[in-house]
């Protein structure tokens, strides 16, 4: 393809708007062009890069069974109704009525859509397992989309969904999952971080993140450094440096020479530091204790659409709201308001504690609690607090759980190692989602008796847009971007030095015989300044550089050939350059 | 692929809402699901044919020289308000806002996202022509959706769009265009009408419809019986029965001998055919004349929102609403109401006439009222008409042109031949849109001399999945599909008699022969009734049937071979048929 018939329209200047590396760099490589907040348009170069990511996840999902097809990106709300997301997924999902005031939504994701076709067809365990995928377009409705491409409102992703008639059949495609996942990023030159996030509970539940470092990652990586332990902050555990005691009875015995509970007088005293301060004592004997709103609460009997707890955590530590959401089996849970607050404990905000309160606010203590047999913490009036409080004595919580937020310094539960945060951005997700669909949405097949069972599920997830704006964060330098060469939008640039004469006619010949072995090929045919091209090819970053030119077309004519990461290029045999390149790439592509 | 790792869940019954036969084929055949009214998702067998269709338009197109780009599909309102399509288009246009508030649209077709893309871009005339398209989502709000995929809400479209800087360029573009059209759908095994639709005007202004044959057609094309005159019935023009005076004064001159205008009574007489026998006269003699509200106008002094017209035509003939908008600048023209109609001619309906009506109210006529010098007319009150009407003397047109709604029986405006009807489906359609987005989104390019103009543009769209449906409109028999080798999902379909033992043995063997010599195979392993595969065989329309049983596992071992289209099945030997089926099919592909 010659450059002046294609359409890459390279820029010298950064775009203002443009606040990380691929961002900036898929704008002036002419990738990628802006038509509104959060979405984008993919220019021919772009989209042939992008094209590559798509094929080598098609190749990978086929190699493993998932079969290919393709729902609407418009689904009927209905089918969001059934599964309860139409009210749960919040605002990020798109909805919308169409003249004839039906509800539709564009698909953020496709457990619905899919769930629905393997319900009409499923009928027999013979049928299962069910491995589905689509590569389609998504749409989430991001108040501040940012960061170009990788985290726009509209977006394509690889989603597969996986129907099961037992566990053992769910876990074999997951770990197939999880080893497509790692050959898809191996072969497009991505180094990332697979974060299990396994919660262990029942042998059937598991996930797993696969994470690439990110400064503007918008994921807490908790990473060992001495095993190779990672996890995502919300679901990251850590060693206990206390001996918790499950059973409230067990902490009452280890209270057995605690003094009685003390009320005592901590007037201007907010914070837990000036409160350990005052009392020349350390944070961990303070139980600190926060009043949480938890939203549509799984309870025997029924959903709440709300309900408060205390939640009781030692002082130094802090609670995980992701984790206190899961073992209080909510949506969500966040902190209650000051005025809830004042009703629910009959004391301004800062006077909580686990000690005298109404039955109607149950208290949640993080497991470090369990261990205080002589703690400190507010006395639910203003400027009290009590000293002496031993959990199983004083007072009991209505569940105990790790609910801590695992921090850097903190140690690896693995292997006591120390552990160290980073930040990282979420490229694929593999999940197993058990009955959720299936059953809200009433799959069922029969089994060998004839007996109708409900099947299992997982759901397995690549975002397409941000692993490609991720091999551009991984793989370029300060003059532009350094394509792997299994996703670049072309193997070699071939320079003429001045597109014309004899140069020309080597820089053709080459190309059409590069051409012919299947190798693409980008001519900078322009009438621009050898300084202007060579700049334009290391912006763009096509793998491999020819430079033809006048001065090496003598008897025994060669051309200049340069990889994008080296500094020197050397001189080929310009009869032998196309066989040479040929069998280099060839060799690169199928490693 | 066998038939057991895949997902084809062909179906005995036809589908009660299937009306038409691709319907009722891609949901028997498993090819296709519905997910709602008008919305259908493509099950692997369906996708990969589909794919098929998509990769042919990308080859013609590349081949062509358009590249190919990928922009979102939820597009800014914003860009649709710059073109003035926000409010023009209608209700199949989707608008909705999100969650800031922001206006979008799910794009039906990406006139304005291209012309936003090139508008930012273009600086030079050494850039154009430009010709990018896209094969992405697109939507229409259609009310009644229906035919599967023939008429359905979402579905996939190549569009392209190009920009020129002169007429020259853009025509050479619209004719690759048609090119490539043409060999798209040979490729695809579709037969098509190219219906040319050439205003001839101004010389620039150009189209071409790409029509299939279809009972369920939405559109009726007139079609020479002598020539290869084709044309939408909405531009359809024929051979006149008359002498069109296009001078008023003119027709003034050939009114010569008509005696004076006479009012006449004509009791209980409504329509044209009483008042023929009540006068006892020919309908073409009559001037019919009818009250039209146009919408959105353009006129010297800008947009009007609505005008109404008296428009005339010959009593035999009937007004094409499409050239009456197109002759009036006016975005639609449709009969007025009744009370319009008595406000405005001040008599019932029914009595409308072109003599003595208010200046309000112009005259737009048809040419065959400029042939009229002795007519009748209704005199603007119940129960009288006007004769000895004749067209310069008693009334002028303020406008005369091509109104005519052409009928089969009509005579070829090309060579005079019998004109007919058919009713067919549009499937693509190249047009040259001129300067109506460039304009209107400020598109603007330097010429050599650094003066600025303004591109001409073309856009040129093709349905995809209409274009599949339509292939098996024209490919199945009473058993269902038969696949064009091009577009087929598998060309050779392998059915083992019991896939057991040598059968299976020799089945594999030869599945993996074609395999690797990139032949697409589906091997039918499933414990079923032969009877039952080879229905399912004819069922998805395989090119290819190679049964293989033990029979024919003697010494010199044989494979049945059928096409599709064979009523019966040769033996071949087995060791051959590998090489003897790659090499038909290769040659099939190639031609």
């Amino acid at each position: 393809m010659k450059v002046s018939q294609t359409f890459i329209p390279t820029l010298r200047e950064v775009p203002t708007d443009a606040q990380v590396t691929s961002h900036r760099l898929m704008f002036r490589a002419g990738l990628l062009r802006r038509l509104g907040n959060g979405l984008f348009a993919y220019l021919p170069l772009g989209l042939r890069a992008f094209r590559k990511v798509e094929q080598i996840v098609r190749e990978e999902m086929n190699a493993i069974g998932s079969l290919e097809i393709k729902p609407t990106v418009v689904i009927p709300g209905e089918l969001w109704k059934e599964s309860g997301r139409w009210e749960g997924m919040g605002e990020a999902l798109l909805k919308f009525k169409n003249r004839t005031n039906a509800d539709f939504v564009i698909s953020p994701t496709a457990e619905e859509a899919f769930t629905a076709i393997v319900r009409d067809e499923l009928s027999s365990y013979r049928q299962l397992p069910l491995s589905l995928y689509q590569i389609n377009t998504k749409y989430r409705d991001e108040v501040r989309p940012r960061y170009g491409v990788m985290r726009g409102r509209e977006f394509i992703m690889k989603d597969a969904y996986s129907f099961h008639a037992n566990d053992e059949s769910l876990d074999k495609t997951y770990q197939d999952m999880g080893r497509a996942y790692r050959q898809i990023f191996r072969r497009c030159g991505l180094t990332v971080i697979p974060v299990k996030a396994d919660s262990g509970a029942m042998g059937g539940s598991g996930s797993e993140e696969f994470m690439v470092e990110s400064e503007i990652g918008d994921n807490t990586l908790i990473l060992c450094k001495s095993c190779d332990y990672a996890a995502n902050v919300e679901k990251a555990e850590c060693k206990l440096d206390f001996s918790p005691r499950f059973s409230a009875e067990l902490a009452r015995g280890a209270a057995a020479s605690t003094p009685p509970v003390e009320k005592i007088d901590t007037p201007n005293v907010k914070t837990i530091e000036e409160l350990c301060a005052f009392l020349k004592t350390d944070a961990k004997t303070f139980i600190k204790t926060l009043i949480y709103k938890a939203v549509n609460v799984e309870t025997e009997k029924g959903m709440l659409p709300e309900k408060f707890f205390a939640v009781c955590i030692r002082g130094d530590l802090d609670i995980n709201e992701v984790k206190l959401a899961a073992a209080l089996k909510a949506a969500e849970a966040g902190l209650a308001s000051e005025a809830d607050v004042e009703r629910l404990t009959g004391a301004p905000l800062g006077f909580a504690g686990p000690v005298g309160l109404a039955k109607e606010l149950p208290v949640i203590a993080d497991f470090s609690v369990t261990a205080i047999n002589d703690g400190v913490s507010g006395a639910l009036a203003k400027d009290l607090h009590y000293k002496h409080i031993a959990y199983g004595r004083d007072f009991e919580a209505a569940l105990t759980a790790d609910l801590r937020t695992v921090k850097a310094g903190d140690r690896c539960p693995l292997c006591s190692g120390e552990l160290y945060e980073k930040k990282g951005n979420e490229l694929g997700h593999i999940f197993k989602l058990g009955f959720k669909y299936s059953k809200s949405m009433n799959v069922s097949y029969l089994d060998e008796n004839g007996k109708s069972h409900i099947p299992t599920m997982g759901c397995y997830g690549i975002g397409l847009d941000r692993s490609l704006a991720s091999v551009i964060e991984e793989h370029h330098d300060d003059d532009g971007i350094i394509w792997p060469i299994t996703v670049a939008p072309y193997h070699v640039i071939i320079v003429p030095i001045k597109y014309d004469g004899p140069v020309k006619e080597a820089a053709d010949k080459l190309c059409s015989e590069l051409e012919r072995s299947g190798i693409e090929v980008l001519l900078d045919d322009r009438e621009e300044r050898p300084g202007v091209k060579f700049k334009d090819a290391d912006l763009i970053g096509i793998p491999y550089r020819v430079v033809i030119g006048d001065k090496n077309l003598g008897e025994n004519p060669k051309a200049e050939v340069k990889r994008r990461t080296e500094k020197e290029s050397r001189l080929v045999d310009l009869a032998k350059a196309a066989a040479e390149l040929t069998e280099k790439i060839r060799a690169e592509l199928a490693s």
